[in-house]
């Protein structure tokens, strides 16, 4: 068991990234700090820095986490999860719904008035 | 087109997370500044912040970018790349070998000191 202790913390955080482990789709990425890191691993649900701290806490939309995989720097970490509804505030299924022309290329999967 | 300038940079920085295109393997993290950012797009080849800019340039490794996709918040990038070789300085595909047991999960695709 790596020991989170040991990762590479900058002002305490480091990066999570978030990936659908059955679909495989990028869903979003943000910062967590150790507590959050821990409270993933002890609840099997996905947390992050900031309120609410367990990610879909009001939406409902919650991240069950699979597997965990840290990278070399040990500066970052992928969360693999089952997804519950979207992981998008916008309502998509994953925040990086726009290509860099603007174009929507996501999939919507709830309407944010129905669910905030 | 969305407007460079109109990303929510922090220090002048935005996370990139490059993804395998056709595996769908997220293969790595790292910060990109505009100017990374612009010459990715200008190039089609995948910059980073840091010495050497252009990811690849020592081992040859490139990830030439096929697809650039923004969340929403504006932070964060995703880059869907062809990978040539390996994206990890370790030797892996991904940077994400390791998974929390410390176990590596990833695959080997070349031997760090034949490259570097």
């Amino acid at each position: 068991m790596i020991d989170f202790g040991n990762l590479k913390y900058e002002n305490g955080l480091i990066i999570g990234i978030v990936q659908d482990r059955a679909s495989k789709e990028v869903l979003m990425c943000a910062y967590m700090n150790r507590e959050a890191l821990e409270k993933t691993v002890e609840t099997g649900i996905a947390h992050f820095c900031g309120e609410p701290r367990k990610k879909g806490e009001t939406s409902g939309h919650l991240q069950k986490v699979k597997e965990i995989r840290i990278d070399c720097d040990m500066d970052s970490v992928l969360l693999l999860v089952e997804q519950v509804g979207g992981a998008c505030h916008m309502g998509y299924r994953s925040c990086f719904y726009r290509n860099l022309d603007g174009e929507v290329v996501g999939e919507k999967v709830f309407e944010p008035e129905d669910v905030y």
